[in-house]
């Protein structure tokens, strides 16, 4: 609860998207203020968490008041860079890498997509959604000359390592890795790997363990 | 640390897809055995919480061997419920709709998808990856009649609380939500969000916190 430390735990950040979100949503239902418990029950989490979590960056809660919702959503936005623009690269126009390039809502949240590479000759020089799709073989010129923060990387698991590696020399800041393993790179490069099947097979493992109840 | 209490917490079950990840890369490169040290540092967790994650369903290691990665990946999978198979339909069939539908992998983690909806009348009759896509209004009926475990959401933000609340009503037993919204349901159905924004989200705050140190 020190408010002069401004290192916020990743088990808060990790909460703070979903903030983010509620609180969008209020404002889109012209909610002005809400109190924690009224917060609480909206997104079903103790009072006191949301209290401890809202903490951590200050506090922006008054007592009898509440908290105002226009500010807080400024300010989680802020913490979460929302007020910067992130420029992404999508490495791999398979299944996903098409879903990504043609998903309007990353924009929104401050996160442009620049260029998308593949290999497949029919690709290069197409558009999708308006993004240029550039052959891989131009990657390290591109990257090189333009700033790129993030790489989405949408490519086949045997391709993974290596392609993350070359980022990785390339100094993108980010990977966004959304093929089925888990990267760990000996780079100074922050990784979210997304596991779609791993959340599918939890889903199953609740299904199937109330089932056998 | 109650072998006898087969209740898992959800803490070791999210993990447990990841170990059923790097235990089937092992089996594709030949390792037949492996020991708590090695897989800790595999995976970049402690190797007591390895023991710890694996006690709680039976531990399958043996003093001085280690695992037997084939054991072990059967087990894992057998909590899992990856002996089971599970029937899919997937509502919806924008983008990411689209990316799931052609998404292979599913099937080999026993997931089947037997279904798409979708309302746009150009689309209903086709296939998509060899599964037919029927109109909305034929739902009801198809899920009355015929043996369905989860859906798959991707549907627009505005159509999510009543589409999902016709899944619930209709007995699904789970629910994979793909939209931006976080589902509760007065059913008793399963559901796991996904949404791939608060990861990104994540991953920028992690980039921006480090540029400002």
């Amino acid at each position: 609860m020190n408010n002069d430390n401004k290192k916020i735990s990743m088990a808060v950040v990790k909460r703070l998207p979903r903030y983010y979100r509620y609180l969008s949503d209020l404002l889109q239902n012209g909610v002005t203020r809400i109190s924690s418990k009224e917060l609480s029950e909206k997104m079903g989490v103790t009072a006191s968490q949301i209290r401890q979590d809202l903490n951590c960056f200050g506090g922006f809660g008054q007592q009898g008041y509440g908290y105002n919702v226009q500010n807080l959503f400024n300010e989680v936005g802020k913490i979460l860079g929302t007020d910067h623009r992130f420029k992404l690269i999508i490495i791999g126009l398979g299944n996903m890498g098409h879903a990504l390039s043609n998903y309007d809502n990353f924009k929104r949240r401050g996160f442009d997509i620049v260029k998308i590479f593949d290999i497949k000759p029919e690709l290069i020089g197409t558009k999708i959604n308006g993004i240029e799709v550039f052959h891989m073989d131009d990657l390290d010129e591109f990257v090189s000359n333009n700033h790129v923060d993030i790489a989405v990387l949408s490519v086949p698991y045997s391709q993974t390592p290596n392609i993350a590696d070359r980022l990785g020399r390339l100094g993108v800041k980010g990977l966004w890795n959304f093929s089925p393993m888990d990267l760990e790179l000996p780079y100074d490069i922050e990784i979210e790997n997304v596991h779609l099947s791993d959340s599918l097979m939890v889903l199953g493992y609740k299904i199937d363990s109330k089932m056998k109840k």
